[in-house]
């Protein structure tokens, strides 16, 4: 096992794979459909967290999975997570300009070409993923597609949206609010936590436990994300804010108030923690992480 | 082999089971997230040539695959032609407000409805691909995802979609027309010919063949919309036509002349035929789409 570095370091390190990894995967190419390229680039190379990549990174390391396999997978699941955010910032969607302190793709370039950058991430996730490169047994390789496809499509991420879209209609409930996140955030970081041990034939216990530690860490960091939003400033979110009260959407914050929601993101984080005792000190960094998801400013 | 039946008769059939595969593939919820499902089976199931289901089911009789599983494909396939048709129709694209005689999706539901349907609609072809029904052995399956994402993403649909819509900077160029076209839509027409082959294990010789036949009508059929667009009439036609020409478009009618443009068609319709030759009475079918694609007024 490596020696533990600053989690600061090791969040860097991982980031600075996954946009290698990217970059190689994304092809700069001439031509007249170089435009669309170009855009994909500006959007996937363009920073963020990379939370989901390093997710997949340490959770695979706990079960030995080769490393090349889970930068593939990682960029993959980070093309969906970036088709999600150009869709997402679009003038008929959230109308969004700026994102990670930049132009969004919609005003860098235009919303067709926004489009586009947008299908075209969608589908090269899965072109990688059926890549032999990517894991050696096809079995494994189908799992990753089937369940990248369920996590991200109509009843996971995508669905979520159209809920987000219309939580007006959810009204005060909690319940409901619960669900559009876990499908519109949380079961994509489910697979993000999840691969890994697909990939390195986990034990039933450990993937049940990984599921676990996964819905209180996603359900942790979608509450934070609320609760930056109702009292974050712009500057440091890097994205517009207080949208959410403007629009008298149902939120953790609005449901539960302001305290109530940093309480239960503190409840989460204890369950987290709790749900990895098993994999001890190996599971380090995947400890070190839920602080810094909750004490997050943007 | 089947009695052979009239090439409409065959259509028609083909077109209602690809639709009451659709109509089990993407199922009604109930919920929030009603109004997806709802936008894309709207979108799925609103009829259409199934041009591209036609030819797997044909293509994969020839080699005596399981048919439900080559109706999984062709519906897989379909949800891919309809999100780019959704995407295309989008105002910030081709800002079509008809397709298929009824109003586009955006219009019958709204912008940001329309871009998640399609997104989903990409998203559940790869899922169903993906499913252990679409074929028993799994390096099937994973070739199925691997060439529909090839065929239909950056380097392929997408890709000349982009290009398409910078039409203007291709100039007077036939070359770089006839690309556009192969990515556009050749590459998916090809894709539909050659999966019933792959699943059954096809000759090299056959798989050439078929690839060659796929080629030659691809081409022909997009010819043939350039044909319609310049001379058709909108009532014919379904869709907004003459916008080409009012783009100051190039085109295979303003690079080869009207005249020039049916010779081409008639030529690549005599090669695709040939291309058939070794199938001898099993291709009945194939034979006569030809016909059905160049000669048709929408």
């Amino acid at each position: 096992m490596d020696l533990p570095v600053d989690l600061d370091k090791r969040l860097e390190e991982t980031a600075d794979r996954i946009t290698v990894a990217l970059d190689t995967l994304i092809p700069r190419v001439q031509g007249p459909e170089a435009r669309l390229m170009s855009a994909m680039r500006y959007a996937a190379l363009g920073g963020g967290k990379r939370l989901r990549p390093f997710l997949v990174l340490e959770t695979g390391r706990l079960f030995g999975v080769d490393e090349r396999c889970l930068l593939r997978v990682a960029a993959a699941l980070e093309c969906i997570h970036t088709y999600s955010l150009i869709h997402d910032d679009l003038p008929c969607m959230d109308d969004d300009d700026m994102r990670r302190g930049r132009p969004t793709v919609h005003i860098a370039y235009d919303e067709a070409t926004a489009i586009l950058a947008g299908d075209a991430l969608l589908t090269i996730a899965f072109e990688i993923l059926a890549d032999p490169q990517t894991h050696a047994d096809p079995n494994i390789r189908i799992a990753l597609v089937a369940r990248l496809a369920e996590a991200s499509g109509a009843r996971g991420m995508v669905g979520g949206q159209m809920m987000d879209m219309i939580a007006e209609e959810l009204g005060d409930d909690i319940a409901a609010v619960t669900r559009m996140q876990r499908l519109k955030t949380g079961m994509l970081i489910t697979y993000a936590v999840e691969v890994g041990a697909l990939m390195g034939r986990a034990s039933d216990e450990a993937r049940h436990a990984l599921s676990a530690y996964a819905h209180d860490l996603g359900l942790a960091f979608q509450i934070t994300d609320d609760i930056l939003d109702a009292e974050g400033s712009e500057d440091e979110v890097g994205k517009a804010v207080g949208k959410d009260e403007g629009r008298g959407k149902a939120t953790f914050v609005s449901l539960l108030g302001l305290e109530g929601a940093k309480q239960r993101v503190s409840l989460l984080a204890d369950q987290a923690r709790a749900h990895l005792s098993m994999f001890g000190a190996r599971a380090h960094y995947l400890n070190l992480i839920i602080d810094t998801i909750i004490q997050r400013r943007a």
